[in-house]
């Protein structure tokens, strides 16, 4: 199945003309998941056409403000557009608590029910629905953080129709055969489930890795992950600033992607004193050769 | 003295493409102050090239988010530049419990104090300094909201050099004089201060008056003012809409500008629904010449 991931904000906590502050829209399995959600992101959102009332789930890392300050404006704008669907938001303790004080104050009774999921570990299953599974990923930053890894469901298998008709499958027998099942006949023949039916598509997996530092207990979690999206603040040249602050270079990005047999890398959360992007392009490469720059309104589909 | 408003956002709840929340900065007596801050207020400034370490006096007008959803953001910003100047906010109740508990989630220790002053009752001086008073005005909303009076001192008279010389006065008695003292000489003789100065420039003021519905009582608190904002949401045509929801039409706003004998009117907060201004600005000018449509990047000089 494809999975898709919109970059709505590539920079990171001193907002810039040209960069929004962390925010992402992962398709997957028909659903809309938003991952963080800086200052702006509602009119990225409209920017980039994305139903807002179409999102359901929401992850929020950690509770530095680029991450989460734009939250509570895109809740109030879903609660004035009459929304009535209920969402849910997983994120850190706390986040309950500022969101809620904001609409107590306010004086707003929302059109719809938040329900809060807090993440207090890594390698927890967050959310999971018919097709995908979302689970916590082990992050260090100065605050309590978390990364989120989306894990399509191995589909049904494809029944081909041509083979159904001249082995006369009987059509109460689909389902199963769909759900790998070989099939026996009246007659007590066997058809094996391989002669009906086709792969389905590979499940694809996506890890969101935004705030931390450069973090070997990471990569367990996001082995063999199709498309990684990880930190990468500075450039090696600040790496005694980036070690500071918790966060990570392209390179350390770069180095998580090889060590993890990642299979795709976008680089992201740069902090604006960098005028272009293609330092973090050219260090990554070194380490990583199929890496990419976040970029607003870019879209990677696994 | 020129007192300047320039309008960072004529938007109201519902963001949009074009029009960003509420907020204004106010530059008045050689201080820049900030009138609300909606979501994106921070990004407005920097595109506005507004120094916002010069801001040290904040005014939050109500709890409704389109506008303060942006302060927090903006207080982050000037944090992670290294303020070291206080910083004011005058604004309701429950508003630095808002602040507070992000800052406390986010484990930020601010570079900078910040003072709350809750402003609690309209009537009130709420700041003053040298060249400047700002006072609450009463407005009518749903949820308790001050707007603010913006009133230059009368400055200094203007010493006359000419006439300073003409009549051999002493360099002590300048500073009376410019105050508006007559001036005795040693053998007695009076000479009238008119004889040695003019009249200061004319002290200006400005109204800010978001969000409200309709409502005479704030007429004479705003008298004769050089200058005045008030929320137009809606035309007429929605008026049932405007009342519910306690906010002004186009020709409230104009309504309240003639009864105060106001000199000039800015008309703002405008519905989303609205594609162009024109039809604020004719119903308007029907009750009031002097209107004017908000725009953001839009300066209004008295």
């Amino acid at each position: 199945m494809a999975l898709e991931v919109l970059i709505l904000g590539s920079g990171s906590a001193l907002p810039a003309l040209s960069a929004n502050q962390t925010s992402q829209v992962i398709s997957c399995g028909n659903q809309l998941f938003l991952v963080d959600c800086g200052e702006g992101t509602q009119v990225q959102l409209r920017k980039n056409k994305v139903k807002i009332q179409n999102i359901n789930q929401v992850f929020i890392s950690h509770l530095h403000g680029d991450h989460f300050f734009g939250l509570v404006g895109l809740l109030s704008t879903m609660h004035l557009l009459g929304r009535r669907a209920e969402l849910t938001i997983h994120g850190p303790k706390g986040l309950a608590e500022i969101v809620e004080i904001q609409f107590r104050n306010a004086g707003s009774h929302l059109s719809f029910q938040m329900i809060f999921n807090t993440v207090e570990k890594a390698g927890e299953v967050i959310y999971e629905d018919a097709k995908v599974v979302v689970t916590s990923l082990p992050l260090k930053h100065r605050i309590p953080c978390f990364g989120f890894h989306f894990q399509e469901k191995k589909g049904l298998r494809k029944l081909d129709g041509q083979k159904l008709l001249e082995y006369n499958i009987p059509v109460y027998a689909r389902k199963s055969i769909s759900e790998g099942e070989d099939f026996r006949s009246e007659d007590g023949v066997l058809i094996k489930n391989a002669q009906l039916t086709n792969d389905p598509p590979k499940p694809t997996s996506y890890a969101f890795c935004s705030d931390t530092a450069y973090y070997e207990k990471l990569i367990p979690f996001i082995e063999e992950v199709d498309l990684l999206y990880h930190e990468a603040t500075f450039l090696e040249s600040e790496r005694e600033r980036a070690k500071k602050t918790f966060h990570s270079t392209a390179k350390d990005a770069a180095t998580i992607a090889l060590k993890a047999n990642a299979k795709h890398l976008i680089l992201g959360h740069f902090s604006n004193r960098y005028k272009n992007k293609d330092g973090f392009l050219q260090e990554a490469r070194m380490v990583f050769k199929q890496a990419n720059v976040a970029e607003e309104g870019k879209v990677f589909t696994v």
